[in-house]
């Protein structure tokens, strides 16, 4: 089997100014292409260092992928690192310098002159098109194995992977086979969902099943392995197939889907809308509908009624109601998804109020309180929530709960 | 200068399903007590890897940080990799078994057998308490270098950092200080203010002048080193005053500061308020706004039309201005800001229009076209952006563009 290794370039990594994501990203994906990562290393803006990782690297495994370091600036050496372990010498590629010259161009600027060290690459290696930003990628073989570089800012090292790289590592690739099935679950707990599965999830068991919590979305990954990529797959739908059935409403989806991405496919199929009236969550909610493309098919209303104000002139919320019960009640949660109903004419509305912290928390009505209405022409549903954490958490596991009855209602 | 040197270790974060927040945490706290951190390491759960990179570890720091391997099942190798790598056997510690079933014992639950290893240390090393779960931290001294392994679980492993380890590590170090100063700003690239800045940014210069970019955000890190600390703060604050000046309105506020802060507090200060309208952000501006607690005192109304009928009846944007210039448009940002001005009585109002896409796009109106709106009493301003990248990109650089507008505005 094919392996990997990852080095990831930069001091900004090193001294903790930015999380790698891009490690995890690149892992992940090279799993499921049946590539294992079996080392990963994180060094500084230095030649020698990254020499000395890409050697590393090279000993333990057959693909290495680089990320960071191919910035315009002076402390962006890996250009220079790669030529120093390949043994070469850089290169002006000319027609790598129009494609940045006409990157500037295209947005009505000039090239700064810095960016033209960006057009060098070791002698004899491949350069990668990058499609969103100035700086190219770097590939080369050597000894059988494939060194490749890539941009560290995560949007464009993902879509320089996905384009270029991963279509050449098919075919680099021979022998063992993994395949990985994920499936999303929404409305429990981890232990929960142990306890649930039981022996399924124990260490060892081919296909393993690992369990990841975010946001209150966890992520159960199938991990089959056999000689045959066709034996791995059919190993991984049996166990998707069997995990399904013993999780039954707890999943919500499969592979990278989001609670947003399943909830407007189910509402385009049915041809209805929703619109969305927001206090706690403070958009987040129209935020996350609105992230998947064509939202605006069933997506057409949404109101951030932050202030009591707000909340009575634009979704008719009654003042007494406000002040009998709180702004912060299942009264007002109902009539705000009423009201979003009513103004907007869609199918569903939903409305949200709660106490979001640090502050404003009280014994009756503590920070994490949040009530979630649903309202659609036959139903009309307001759930109390205590979500612990934080600020962020409480705001985010509320919008993630208000997709979840979504789904369950729709 | 004492080096630092982490290793995480576990298949979960090797296989990207775990991202890497201990080594972030770790680097940065290293960092600012002056022990900087210069190589890192993923090691899947193997005792022959981890064993290689306690090694290669030692090779590179004075200080050798170890995350995950050590709870109580078969694949937690960490106790086993220390004791081989030290060239000693494991010993059972009495006090440590004690400790762990009072764990159990406090929970009035009984300790499951497996538990029992992680009352097993290298000989002649040290265990560390772990407050809130049941591995305790390993710490050796040999060879002048000090290692330490801590759990993964990155709650216990952050008050084991705290409480236990770094207090040693002050004794440890001696000599050397380390002050970083970050400034924040947004409105040009990386390499404009690479331009700027000219020599300021050289590598070996001291104060070391780094710079990250997230959706826009620049952030400039000053990282000075002085035998004294009160020098190095010294030299950092002189670099953070030179440079705010070096980049004027760019330099939009300091250390962990967001613009949602900066501007609410503004806002705030002012006693002003603001409302927002969003189509192509779809949530994200008032989002962004409420992330920050107390935001209610600025921010009343938000609006996500993402339909034209919403534009029109919640807004009030003429049909036939849409109709017109189309719903992205210069026309209609204004329109909707003017109409949320008006609807809301807020002191500022924001409009947005724009194609996220990934489709949509044509000559024209290409995908990353936006148009922002900000309007007050005094003034009405739209502003015409193509920005690069994928739809996710796309949304939150615009979001973060109206917030800059509205800090340059109020």
């Amino acid at each position: 089997m094919k392996k990997a290794s990852i080095i990831s370039i930069g001091n900004e990594v090193l001294s903790g100014q930015t999380i790698d994501t891009n490690a995890a990203y690149l892992s992940s994906k090279l799993l499921s292409n049946g590539i294992p990562v079996v080392s990963s290393y994180t060094v500084g803006d230095d030649i020698d260092s990254i020499v000395r990782a890409l050697k590393l690297a090279g000993d333990d495994a057959d693909v290495i992928l680089v990320t960071g370091g191919l910035g315009p600036t002076d402390d962006d050496l890996t250009r220079q690192a790669f030529a120093k372990f390949l043994g070469v010498e850089l290169q002006l590629q000319d027609e790598l310098l129009r494609k940045i010259q006409d990157f500037f161009t295209s947005r009505a600027l000039r090239m700064p002159e810095i960016n033209k060290v960006q057009a060098y690459i070791p002698a004899g290696a491949d350069a990668l098109a990058n499609s969103t930003g100035t700086a190219p990628g770097i590939m080369a073989k050597t000894m059988g194995k494939l060194f490749t570089a890539m941009p560290g800012v995560p949007s464009e090292m993902k879509q320089m992977f996905d384009e270029l790289v991963l279509p050449k590592l098919s075919k680099f690739t021979t022998g063992q086979a993994v395949v990985v099935r994920k499936l999303k679950c929404f409305g429990t707990g981890e232990s929960n969902i142990a306890t649930l599965l039981g022996e399924l999830m124990q260490r060892g068991r081919n296909p393993l099943i690992n369990c990841t919590v975010h946001y209150g979305i966890i992520t159960l990954h199938i991990i089959a392995t056999a000689k045959e990529k066709s034996d791995a797959r059919e190993m991984a739908e049996k166990d998707e197939k069997l995990l399904t059935k013993l999780l039954g409403k707890l999943v919500y989806g499969t592979g990278e889907q989001t609670l947003a991405e399943v909830v407007g496919e189910k509402l385009a199929q049915q041809n209805k809308t929703v619109a969305v009236a927001e206090s706690c969550t403070g958009g987040a909610v129209a935020k996350l509908l609105t992230d998947v493309p064509g939202a605006s098919r069933y997506f057409t209303h949404g109101w951030v009624t932050y202030s009591n104000t707000a909340k009575t002139a634009e979704l008719g919320v009654p003042a007494e109601l406000i002040e009998k019960h709180g702004a912060v009640s299942e009264q007002v949660a109902g009539a705000m998804a009423k009201g979003a109903r009513e103004r907007s004419g869609a199918d569903f509305a939903i409305g949200t109020t709660g106490i979001a912290g640090p502050t404003g928390g009280s014994e009756q009505k503590p920070v994490g309180l949040v009530y979630i209405s649903v309202s659609s022409a036959n139903e009309h549903e307001t759930k109390r929530f205590v979500i612990p954490g934080d600020r962020n958490f409480i705001r985010l596991r509320a919008a993630q709960t208000v997709l979840n009855m979504l789904r369950l209602k729709s």
